[in-house]
């Protein structure tokens, strides 16, 4: 089951100023910043009520956040859903025709499991899941 | 202050076929559906704990839906924050330089009170801010 968007990721160039741009608009700052140096990312996180804002910026060319602004420009990159069971919920997922991307599931930012839904079975939206890494 | 992530719209082609697949998704069918005659939209709703998924779709050429999906294809559309008093936050907002676009406030769809800010003052996200009319 899905139980809460997790957070909503948006593709940045800049983080200095993009941290600025939503520190203004939230009226609070980042509570987190950090680095996911498999996906060549760094992230900014923002809290509003049970959800964040994760802003990514690329830190090489071959990063999926630079390919996408390349095409796309700024912009809201991924709606991510929480999951309390994320093997069951891909496992019911596929069933129901979507599809994992490849290489997925595997460890993200902010301490999760993460996975992605393939956007041409979902009206072009890139749809994570995640699920919280118990230690 | 901006107090939940109300919704996140996507703007999709046909409500018959995305309300089949947000449904598939997130197992749970639309809880509402709705029309917004001065958008030229319809729209349908979904619930994940406290925010909401809102499909949009046109229904006519001029809908700033259909420019959208022309130009980008179906995806998401907007992100909306939810605030207690609308008129203060626009102005607060105003004045960290943020734009809000010609001709809002003014009621939207879900009993909301609802305005836009420029794409170009927000790294190419439309954030829409809205609130709960009271009767």
């Amino acid at each position: 089951m899905l139980t809460n968007i997790e957070h909503i990721g948006i593709a940045i160039k800049e983080m200095h100023a993009s941290n600025a741009l939503y520190t203004a608009l939230l009226g609070v700052p980042p509570y987190k910043s950090e680095g996911v140096e498999s996906e060549n990312v760094i992230t900014s996180f923002f809290k509003v009520n049970q959800t964040k804002i994760e802003l990514l910026q690329a830190t090489d060319d071959n990063s999926a956040i630079a390919k996408f602004i390349e095409k796309e420009g700024e912009g809201i990159h991924h709606i991510a859903f929480e999951t309390n069971d994320l093997q069951a919920e891909l496992e019911r997922l596929t069933k129901e025709g979507f599809e994992v991307l490849k290489g997925f599931p595997k460890p993200g930012a902010d301490n999760k499991m993460v996975a992605f839904l393939h956007p041409r079975n979902t009206n072009g939206v890139l749809i994570e899941l995640c699920m919280e890494i118990q230690h």
